[in-house]
């Protein structure tokens, strides 16, 4: 039998690991990798970090070179080389060496495309601008870091992942960062309340946000200005466009693959495209959302890898590969010393979709609190009312977030329900956790709520019907009052004594810094019979989301 | 109808979180907490780091006190008061004030019993000395700190959790520590190769560690001795006994509650011991494992937790608690700068029980290479032969270990297979983590052995008629040689090339630092037909802990 031979168009995570696995599966096979840029498999999410100057080595970004994948892997390396046309029928791909311009067919048996995606920039007044940049590839980082010496306002369009990092660093370097999102907060993919601290962060770093508002074009010249949509304006030195990512599909577009509604292309579990002789992994390709089996995209590197793998091990072992399970969009941030991200669907998410949900916002230290360095952390919960199954979280904090929403992305994968998250048998010791995760405590709020032990409200009610309850301690509330009127004031410790200060007739939302004390006084009046609401997640999740919880001590 | 009477004995974990619960779901019940020492609701696993001043707030460690679960929950606290009888038949259970000796029978309706644990203390020779101590409650804590004032050699026997946190204190306190262990590794719990990087990280600090040999005895008078079962004395001015805990359950023997084969109080999944009205939780009790169901116990504060959570739940809504769904022991500790830990069944306990199971180790970063601080991390995985399911899990490294347990906990919990690991979907970016985090990577390492692609085995071979290829860099072999004759040591990136050198009569090794590179030889060999095994986790697994994938640039 002649070597099979298979040809990957796209060198970086999804292409090089399929070019990989399929070397470990099959010595003889003649494995061609075609990448359009000079760089294979190198580290896209170490870019802003180059650039800002906490990577230092850029070859520390080449994770693989064509040397390295020839030398250990034995592959056909073809950097600089742009597939341009695939002749299905006749099994070849055409492609263009970009220096030379000389076209060559490669014939194949199968065919892997991981084409990638490309940084959105909108056909915008002025956006051709040499001072107006997109991220994506090792000469993107370049160019940037060129221009960033002689910058001093640097103007980044969108608070996404890359936004803020790029923020991050331009800070970093010194400069005067403005950051721009037309949604009305940071990191949209999460629920408003749980990018407010990433929002305060950025602030305190002396970033300049400019929220709710859209770019609509630039005015060139000596200066370099951005037009808002609100007609306000940002003038800058360098521009930074960070508006996402769009697929890469004009190739698998041209040979007639089927595409989805957003022109991504089609695979099934096995990551085949409406051609089974042609596979298609990473960020070009639309895959099944876990939670609902709805086709979604998710442009990350961690899928594009694992896909990449699959891609090779159905090419060789079709019998014993299982399908690829779908995305749920585990993400996260760091923005200076805020991390922040989620995994699986977000409430703003849920709602769009008509989806039924339950959600809670718990608050605890990242250890024992006892222990010290322990900094606070904020968990939002979200689960399926009948099931109770878990459907997504958000974290923010300083330390341990990755490790929640690690442990919440597994619960999702394992179809964990709100009982098991409060069951969870979780690593303790004092410099590491609690003996009550937040993770537990999330899972307790939520058992609470589904049992009516609870009504949680997310945020402070304008009916001014409805008594405000606050239950901290008086010094701290003196400190850090509530933005709001009527507000009236007995501390946890005294409420069953003075619980009849309360009118019996009206409704109560009761308050505190953590969600934690109040939910305990939901429960004294609850059983006196009040009508009583607890704001969940506290006066951190929906007002201040650095509001302390005691005074410090003197 | 008359309030509920609830007694509860023993005021630290499980039982405050029985009280406190109970109050939360019952603002009517009368609940009366009974503890024996002057403490409730401490922090039991912060003691050795207020010894070793990590923890410099005493206070800091009282989570509750009598007075804040008085004012916050309404409950009846009763310090310093130990229960002596239980009258199964009268409802009401004997307690005599420590102080005044007055004795008083309390009636109950619902009786929880949380009486703890108590450190091991064999009767040997000597063991009376009043410079050996055992650590368990702040008094024990209050007297080991002033003894360690003026001690300056100073002796742990037991290498377990609380032993392996007390000599990391001693040498922080500048104590010339010793430290015995009956077993031939430190962290019993662990397989041995999972423990050879705390041994080494415990040496590097001072600590003389004497394995394989168990105290004997003491001998007193002005220098206090250990005696050795090996005839070897140690000379030490203070002495720490942690050889783990046994049940308090005199109370519960005396009452006539069935106890298990070890001397735990035997619960059903709702926590009720053998007479329905009275529960029991925390260290005193024997739970199901949750992989086997067979009974078991883990003296740990997170399982004490919620089952006295649970206790209370079920006191008042036993329609609606879901049964405690069993432990799987997942622990941690941190030793200097290295953290350590397991989740679920290690190979020792699988293998002496006799159940099937497979293995492999990997080794990787704890996040992106390329982003600066990138510290190692090694993780064994164990799981199920026939269906895939994970067992358990081993951890160690110096960042993001307790992280690595808690998805692998959180796994296990899901009945998660090797499939599913390589398939998680974790949060990566370059500070936390990577496209491929060392999970997915046990779970390729495993499905790979599954599936046929590589043969793991743990140490180099003793038989000489194996060729061991080490497909390190030459200049690395030469300066981190193999403990082993006849080593052949051919790079793999000119394995392809070479692979003639080697005998194909005779089967392989192949080995490397972590054990990847090795595995990307294996499958080279494999396919021209040699039989090849593959060192799992490199050498970092079975010789060095330390051993460096590459020799630092210059």
């Amino acid at each position: 039998m002649n070597p099979l031979r298979i040809v990957v168009v796209g060198g970086v995570a999804a292409g090089a690991s399929a070019a990989a696995r399929a070397r470990r599966l099959s010595e003889s096979a003649h494995i061609t990798l075609v990448e359009r840029g000079p760089d294979v498999s190198f580290a896209n999410c170490g870019l802003p970090y180059f650039i800002g100057g906490e990577i230092t080595q850029r070859a520390a970004l080449a994770v693989q070179t064509p040397q390295t994948l020839k030398s250990m892997l034995a592959l056909d390396v073809h950097p600089n080389t742009e597939a341009v046309a695939v002749d299905r029928a006749g099994h070849r791909v055409q492609v263009r060496a970009l220096d030379s311009g000389t076209e060559t067919w490669l014939p194949y048996d199968k065919l892997v495309l991981a084409p990638g995606a490309k940084p959105i920039r909108p056909a915008l007044p002025g956006v051709d601008d040499e001072r107006i940049f997109t991220l994506r590839s090792l000469p993107d980082m370049d160019r940037i870091k060129a221009a960033a010496g002689s910058a001093q306002r640097v103007a980044v369009i969108g608070a996404g992942y890359i936004g803020l990092e790029m923020a991050e660093q331009f800070v970093r370097l010194g400069k005067t960062v403005t950051l721009v999102e037309l949604q009305a907060q940071v990191l949209p993919p999460l629920d408003r309340p749980m990018s407010l601290l990433v929002e305060d962060e950025l602030r305190r770093h002396g970033v300049k946000l400019i929220l709710g508002d859209g770019i609509a074009g630039f005015t060139g010249g000596a200066e370099l200005t951005c037009r808002l949509q609100s007609g306000r304006t940002v003038p800058s030195e360098l521009v930074v466009l960070a508006l996402g990512v769009q697929p890469d599909t004009a190739l698998a577009r041209a040979a007639g693959l089927a595409l989805g509604a957003r022109g991504h292309i089609r695979v099934n579990a096995f990551m085949q495209t409406s051609d089974p002789d042609i596979y298609a992994a990473g960020d070009a390709v639309e895959v099944a959302d876990r939670l609902t089996g709805e086709p979604c995209a998710v442009p990350l590197g961690g899928p594009a890898n694992r896909q990449g793998r699959l891609v090779a091990d159905h090419i060789f072992h079709p019998e014993r590969t299982k399908p690829f399970p779908g995305v749920i969009g585990t993400s996260i941030v760091r923005v200076f010393d805020v991390a922040a991200g989620l995994t699986g669907w977000s409430e703003k998410r849920l709602r769009a979709a008509g989806r039924p949900y339950r959600t809670v916002t718990v608050n605890d230290n990242h250890h024992a609190g006892y222990y010290p360095g322990a900094k606070p952390i904020m968990l939002k919960l979200l689960w399926e009312p009948d099931s109770g199954r878990v459907l997504g979280a958000q974290a923010t904090g300083f330390v341990g977030v990755d490790k929640r929403l690690d442990v919440l992305a597994t619960a999702i994968a394992g179809e964990l329900t709100i009982d098991d998250l409060a069951q969870l048998e979780l690593a303790y010791a004092p410099p590491f956790g609690a003996a009550k995760d937040i993770v537990n405590l999330a899972g307790f709020a939520a058992t609470n709520t589904r049992d009516g032990l609870v009504d949680p409200v997310d945020q402070l009610p304008d009916d001014h019907a409805v008594q405000v309850l606050d239950v901290r301690p008086p010094a701290l509330v003196k400190q850090h009052p509530l933005p709001r009127d009527g507000v009236i004031n007995i501390p946890l410790a005294e409420l069953r004594a003075r619980a009849s200060e309360l009118d019996p007739q009206r409704p109560v939302v009761t308050v505190c810094a953590l969600g934690k004390t109040a939910y305990f006084a939901a429960r004294v009046l609850a059983q006196r019979g009040w009508r009583v609401q607890s704001l969940t997640g506290g006066i951190r999740a929906s007002v201040d989301p650095r509001s302390p919880a005691r005074l410090p001590t003197p």
